[in-house]
């Protein structure tokens, strides 16, 4: 089970009825946050989650609408109690930012680790997801983000008998444990069948729409996307400030083809989103309008 | 007319329902923001004030919690298109804090500056207001502050006929104007009684209960003073960390004598403040618990 939950989806002003956009996904008690504005930790507590569980914080780009949330954070997870590191994966820049954020909150009971990205695409395996983050087009260096939950394969009983593995081993191995035994390694790859379809999901905020997106989008459970402007007459702004209107996020969609689409990063003009999503829909008709709070949990199919 | 609102009333971090302790006092337009912790930007819109007409920011120290908002509020306020310089004052170590935050909002449209208090007690013409600052009792250096808007005296008919002063020119003297006619200087002090009894705010926050902050609040139409616990069972824990309990901050306003207390900086702990407000009110009757959002308008009194 991945649980999703925008806890807001508001662009560069936190408004009374819209938090920043931000994005928490859970997975096995596991959590990856995505963004961490002015007010992150309040919608945190908003959507009923707590700060224990973050593993690690992934930020898209260094614009304080996205990290200026960040030392109040910090400071509440160390309130809390936190000893265990929390790593923090950001454009080139990252690291002094959070040096020089940390100046109001200095000392942690915790490690901060910032991981500086500079490669066209990097992989990380955090908070027990395969995360995969790829340059955007926005005024800055900016990131999005591929979160997978793999899933190993089915437990091989034929194979297991056939390999002469004593029963009272399978349950270990098919949990992934490798067992030493009666002179023998077993290993896991021994009793299972071929990996599975695992879960899927992307997040993109701060980006003009790019083949590169719709390429990583693919095969999603569910892709969140900037929309910043609801009215395609908006475009030639959404090109000046590099965003995208909804239309644009639907075209991704459209040729990425996930399970669901869900935009956020809403423009502080976009009152409500609502009125412009039938025309996306006719688009891409899986197509919603994120609100804070937003959340789904999405399962491993059972048919496979 | 002085507005004096609570924009928020809590201490050490944000929650749902409750702002971090900030306040904002307007006098003529002008406003003076006390504290910026995250979020406040967002209280500044709930309680239906606009970034524009606040000229200063007095901060009282530089804990997370008084401070961590600053780089959201710049941007907003640069957002909005000020250009007015924004003057912010604070105890030693405030350039440099505001020089790090700044990290995430390098370009500004206005100017900001800074100005770091080490002495005992700072004066301050701003925004309208006389501001004093003097240092209170914490874990890190912390200033309590004075607003008062001063009130000129009466214009007095008999001075100005026994200075033979042409009546053309008394509404400008009246107003504040010095004339120069007639090959005469003509100054309003002239055509004024005696300075009249003005209007009067203190407002303290993180301290223990020091003498010094019944002297300053002495003759003040409003003390906003902290409380950050209400039952007086947690006194040990307020002298260890350097707050107060309701009853402290009541035997301050007890000696200090002002038009009202009101209570703020809660900790996260109080839930609700009222169910300590009856034992408060036996030391001062006029105690008042502070909401997200309390208001009051102070006027010049008619009688004098």
């Amino acid at each position: 089970m991945l649980d999703v939950c925008l806890l807001g989806t508001g662009g560069m002003m936190p408004l009374k009825n819209r938090f920043l956009a931000s994005c928490i996904l859970r997975l096995n008690g596991h959590c990856a946050l995505l963004d961490c504005g002015e007010g992150t930790q309040v919608a945190l507590k908003m959507s009923n989650f707590t700060f224990k569980p973050i593993d690690v914080l992934c930020v898209t780009h260094l614009h304080a609408d996205h990290i200026s949330g960040l030392p109040g954070l910090l400071l509440s997870m160390g309130n809390e109690g936190r000893t265990e590191k929390l790593t923090i994966l950001g454009p080139f820049g990252i690291k002094e930012v959070v040096r020089c954020l940390r100046v109001i909150v200095p000392g942690l009971p915790f490690a901060v680790e910032c991981v500086e990205m500079t490669a066209e695409e990097e992989h990380f395996s955090l908070a027990g997801f395969e995360i995969t983050a790829f340059p955007v087009h926005h005024r800055v260096p900016c990131y999005g983000y591929v979160f997978e939950a793999l899933r190993q394969g089915r437990f091989d009983v034929e194979r297991a008998q056939a390999a002469d593995i004593p029963r009272r081993y399978w349950n270990a191995l098919q949990h992934g444990r490798t067992v030493e035994a009666d002179g023998r390694v077993l290993t896991p790859d021994m009793v299972l069948g071929p990996a599975r379809r695992g879960l899927k999901v992307t997040y993109c905020v701060d980006t003009r729409p790019i083949a590169a997106i719709a390429g990583h989008a693919k095969g999603s459970d569910l892709f969140i996307c900037e929309g910043t402007f609801g009215d395609e007459e908006k475009r030639a702004r959404a090109v000046e400030t590099r965003h995208m209107t909804f239309r644009e996020a639907a075209k991704l969609a459209e040729a990425a083809q996930p399970g669901e689409l869900w935009l956020t990063h809403y423009s502080p003009s976009l009152v409500a989103p609502e009125p412009y999503m039938e025309q996306t829909r006719k688009i891409f008709a899986r197509a919603y309008a994120g609100t804070d709070g937003k959340r789904t949990t999405l399962t491993f199919s059972k048919d496979e």
